[in-house]
């Protein structure tokens, strides 16, 4: 599944005037625009291999058919998506639902696609058939060195399946920690963790990162083992210099002021990485920017002054992904959705004015800040997104050409309207 | 699977001098605890035939071991919970989970384990093999009167099932809602759900209840069409005399006084029935107790003291269920637990002083409203429960019975190891 | 303290150019413009008087100088906010904290800055010297009937201090409620509340409403009378059709999604009116817009929406009030920033394509229906407020005027720095 | 005010019966009680000295007459708690309310009534009349290094007030934060606030701790300085072997997991003490164990294990001190009821039978688990409390005694009705 560029050539043909008109007086407002359409046009964001298929919760899943069958229909998907708005530059793969059969033809066909492959994720979270042990009471916390064996084992191996497909990181989600007072005891669930985590990190090459993600509850109700930033700090800092702490914007207690964690977390030299996702109660992996936008430029103004802060390129030295679960969306539409969500809040905070977002601080203008952030928030940069796009040889309107292409009719036609993503 | 009597009594018998000591402590303290153990032994508890399999997560499930593989064990099972505590003397069943081929045979099995049949659970928020419409955007609340039409007829033919088994009570949990901001019309949904209502309330037999459930999130992630008290309020008033709210303690907003909203529904004769389990992020339906004891007392405070000011039975005049889930815990084990917390509850409300807490309050002696509260709370009267169990022929200790007889390993043995529950 | 028209008119000449070419190039982009700008301008929002000092919470206040110091200044400067803005037409009385000593006097400098009356509040949370009985165990819903009387009398009185000024509502926000489990009865504590309410209903005019307002907690810490919408919507059912809810932004639990609530209660034709403001925590009183300018937005969808509905007029139909506290900022710049940011999510509202939503809602196109609205949310509509603000004589730049000008230092030039508003 | 002796140990007498009766059957079902005994005797916890008066919201404060005027009155009555319950032998000062005239008459008239001096606690989140500078926007954090001097000197000066009076801790708690978004940049606040930190640490005398305090929110209602324990934890790394985090059980975002915080903060050697308190919504500030007696105790089951773990002295290795405000109850009668919950939970805590819960840990037999948590919880060991004060010499009823001998009415007699303690 694949679109002809003249097809979007000539879309974007079609819809020049209208955006030329907006883009001019955009243009006539900002200065330098083009150093903002330069940063966007080089952000990339990385798509997990598991939002291609039917998310769903504990109560049920609802099918939308052509979903990926495989890894290479993973890939294809993603590279659709790239060619449509040209900011979904990776792909995040998740082991082991994602393993590849023949390494060389999955890095040849990714980049066929100009994809790159993001952090690889490992799953002790599950049970998969024919597993030795299970990890009904955690993995790396396990009070059982044979099973902490097994899940740095696993660890070790997603390491090795990254290197063999170019990715540089780990991304490690540990789902353990106990559903009832007294299951656990948290000062050896911490230690038998740090035990383990220093086996996987023993174990990464030189040039790779690890992410150590943090989330507050859920698939345990009562504590998690790595629960909250200050956790997962206190992990990283005693692993060592390749060991950063990934934020999921789902993964907080109710009211969390996220965008401090992160400019913390930045100041320490240990953010590593972003899932992300929007929510209104808990991880609710929703569409990013679809709850609370105004939170996501936040973040991103916090993550645009803090990089720069320490001469950090914006494109690269952070991972950033997408971590969302679609039960009512088709999950292409939804990625799309929040690529331009997380690009408008990314572009928003290029534009904020930073001297003299500076100087009202400094001199206590809380009003004057107030107006400085929401100006900035209140423009409406989409042409600028567009733009970016249309210079990157992408679609100007990407949901608008995807659905005018019927691509989800197509992909169910080749695949299948009961077709399953491998590991859901 | 079932325990010899005889075997209860012998086991009974060896606790006996250790209780009967603690009995008369208690019994010297306080006065009348015959009426409190009579007001225990009656008092019954239904267990939902859901909670007897592996409960899970979105992120997985881990089976134990021993599941029941058809309503057959799933009535045996709560037999047995039933024989040890004497209090769990009520299944609930849900469709199209619990299908029964011949409602007689059902009937007498259930009669044999001293059972009854509690209120009926209709689905309508997944979807089941060769149904016609999907779910996957409401059942009462869909747009398409086609949808809801299936949806109420189901409604109307899980109550046929439970007339056939003896229910008198339907309860409609509605997944209904939406995950993203625009999907729905909040006035249309109300109107649509109302209009399905009110054809199933129409299916009603005379002497039928029917129990609203509200929820306040999840599976819909944006918004839920019976969200809370006050909107199942509002529908349970337009519906009529059969129609009654049911709380469970898993489906609030953080911080939400419960106990309020229980006196305020029983105050305006509207509440009718409970689904007891335990949380502390959000619908964690952990063991009921295991998290929150004080509230769960607070509850049952509210619960007694308004019972009583309508003159209402506590044993007959509401629902009582529990509603869990279980992933590290023998199910059984855990419905002991359960069990065991609310009977203390009981216990603990039925002590309080109510003459006292009334003078109290009418002088507005806040510190010795808390003292009086606090004096039953922190009384020990696990003896009057075991009492009240020895008194109706069940088992002093049922937990430790249960393992002593290694009935889980029994269970595996007959069952298998990786039976699995209908409908899970 | 008051701005020479002439002013206005010169400031908006010179920035006219500006935001000519701005309007020019939305009117180009949007139809109909004219009808949203008329809109805009008939809307007025109410301005509390208590809101014009300085706020605080319970671990300080601290002073900006120029406070009013009586209730003429604090006509004053609304009438200084409504001649810049000329949305902010009317004033919210608190009683006891500014009883006029002449109605007429006051009611013609209010006229003179074209200022009405809007909603007068009564206050029984805190007790006023020489009080007979203390509000300290609530007020409405107190055990005694003696206190009760005191509270009912008091609202009565400020009926009356309403009707001499030409009000048309009474807004009853209780703090009744409790601090520790025992502490109340609740059934009794909503009866006495109940009959409370229904002797000041009985002496509302005709022609006037009664606003119920319901808190979630604070300042009683473990139940409150009138706690969530539900409760309010039972008393105002009760008492009768001129009895309202009225909704505070910041007086919900976490996470709860008050736009639902909102359209349910236009629906039932009890929603009485609004109290803006915005919160991250609990009842921060933060400027309207300044935490989730998208939520605002959402609610102003379901309220233009369910008005029209009903056939309601938007400018006259619900009582749209400010109620912030203001600690960190001038509060006149605040009341600026919020009535902007209220403005914005109104014409925000007004902008959405409701014909196509009702298509994508009908067709359960969730990404189609989330497109809808944040193509109305993503679009700068500031020039169509300017515009609205300039047709009806106001300043383009409301807050760049009011910091030219020097407002803030000419008022405590003339009232003082130390000077305190009257209930502050 | 103050207690015969005599008249204590004829009260005593009166109840010795009683008492003898349920401590017997306690001891035959406990072993060893005379060590939880010892230890409940020797467990000291200190009273603010802002906790005797009428505490309030931003909403107002109900005085209760008899308000200690100065410090010698609240010495006075912090001597006549520990006279009754022998568990409060020390008073936590708050400078600059409670400023001494004469250091050897205060510390004369603690001895006298057998009390040492808690920590001292410093104000840097009010502005004192005549302060030169005011703390509006921050104290430590401050965006000018004249108002951070002001308030790193005035926490010098509550050093050597604490030095005089033989105080061996510093309990820094900061409002430092912001209302909104933009108003701080957060790596300068925190840059700034550490900076400040260690020049109040080079003060800290060679045998002193100083306690840096965490909140979530509140009097800011954006960001906090100091928010979370991850952040006090990285301050307190940076200052060195003296620095400690405190824990506020109030001041968390909604759920959190506290005791898992307080076992990991142990572990690290980073625990210093806590603010008891307790609380239903936000930093409530009521009763110690009157909302959720059940997490108290979770809480004291880590300290307890915790503690011994690293060999510390339970009664002195962490500064214990409550942290409540009370309006609606006698604060000495508050305080008795706060000290009776925080003794019963250690006293639970002491009963866990930890060698059994290391087992069930060990084989995630989760259920038993809980099973020996709830039995220690269930278990009623009020007598044992009452004996460790009646081998003390204190009341074996303190609550009953103080009501019986109309303390408070004596306080009014002797204060007056409308009397106002210092800094309120």
């Amino acid at each position: 599944m694949s679109i002809d560029k003249n097809i979007i050539a000539s879309e974007n043909e079609s819809l020049h005037l209208q955006h030329k008109k907006k883009l001019d007086f955009l243009q006539s407002e900002i200065e330098n625009t083009q150093t903002i359409i330069d940063k966007l046009a080089a952000f990339q964001i990385g798509i997990p291999s598991w939002a291609l298929g039917a998310g769903g919760t504990r109560f049920g899943r609802f099918s939308f058919g052509g979903a990926p069958r495989n890894i290479e229909e993973k890939i294809e998907d993603v590279g659709l998506l790239h060619l449509l708005n040209k900011n979904s530059g990776s792909i995040s793969l998740h082991i082991p639902w994602d393993i590849p059969d023949d390494y060389q033809k999955i890095k040849a066909l990714a980049a066929e696609h100009q994809l790159k492959f993001d952090a690889v994720n490992s799953n002790t979270f599950q049970d998969q058939p024919g597993q030795e042990f299970s990890y009904k009471f955690g993995s790396l916390q396990h009070v059982d060195a044979a099973v902490r064996k097994q899940a740095i084992d696993h660890n070790i191996e997603v390491i090795k399946h990254g290197v063999a497909l170019g990715s540089k990181a780990l991304t490690v989600w540990l789902a353990d920690g106990s559903c009832f007072p007294g299951q656990l005891n948290f000062r050896r669930a911490y230690q038998n963790t740090l035990d383990s985590l220093e086996q996987i990190y023993a174990a990464l090459p030189e040039d790779w990162k690890v992410f150590i993600e943090y989330k507050a509850y859920e698939p345990n109700f009562y504590s998690t083992t790595v629960a909250d930033w200050g956790q997962s700090f206190s992990y990283v800092n005693k692993l060592g210099n390749k060991a950063y702490t990934l934020v999921d914007l789902g993964h907080h207690l109710p009211n969390a002021n996220i965008e401090q964690i992160v400019a913390l977390l930045l100041m320490e030299g240990k953010l590593g990485g972003f899932h992300f996702n929007d929510s209104k109660y808990g991880d609710d992996d929703l569409t990013a920017g679809s709850i609370k936008p105004y939170q996501l430029f936040l973040i991103f103004k916090e993550l645009v002054e803090g990089m720069d802060a320490r001469g950090m390129n914006h494109a690269t030295d952070l991972g950033w992904m997408i971590d969302a679960s679609h039960n009512v969306k088709d999950p292409l539409e939804d990625l799309l959705q929040s690529v331009e969500a997380i690009m408008l809040a990314y572009a928003q905070a290029l534009l904020v004015d930073r001297k003299a977002l500076e100087e009202a601080q400094q001199t206590n203008d809380t009003a004057k800040s107030q107006e400085i952030l929401q100006a900035a928030f209140r423009t409406d940069l989409r042409p600028l997104l567009a733009e970016a796009r249309l210079q990157s040889g992408g679609a100007l309107n990407p949901l608008g050409l995807y659905r005018k292409l019927n691509i989800r009719k197509k992909l169910i036609d080749k695949r299948g309207a009961d077709s399953i993503a491998t590991g859901l």
